[in-house]
């Protein structure tokens, strides 16, 4: 595997980690009033637009690491409305 | 264009603006104690791998795409840094 690709496959899996440090603080730390809600609504809706690119392209890198990320997002909604 | 290729620069476009809710409500509230510094550290490393990505492409959508969000990343660190 070219370097490019072993790049690109690296940001990708880096991509899907993203989310997730906000997700344990705010499930640890049970206040999320500084995070913004409308960055993870942006985030999910962009996710399902990337999610549906994937699908008409058949690139399966794409739509996984995105459905990871909407997961994460879904997730921080949830966590943003509970905790407020 | 193709219906795919107008989804893809939509969900590019709309990618960019992810990060700006957050940095206009901590800009606005001057508090960050509830979003995660590291959220923004993986984020702000992970788009100077795409950056590096799309400069061996040659795609000067996935360049410009992450340097937006590489530079609304790095705003977030410093806006984290300031008011905790």
């Amino acid at each position: 595997m070219a370097f490019t690709e072993i790049l690109g496959y690296s940001a990708g899996a880096v991509t899907t980690l993203t989310f997730l440090p906000q997700v344990i603080k705010t499930w640890k730390e049970r206040s999320a009033k500084d995070v913004s809600l409308w960055m993870f609504i942006i985030a999910a809706t962009n996710e399902v637009m990337w999610i549906g690119y994937g699908v008409l392209k058949n690139d399966w890198v794409i739509i996984l690491t995105n459905a990871v990320v909407l997961m994460m997002s879904l997730t921080m909604i949830y966590l943003k409305l509970r905790y407020k």
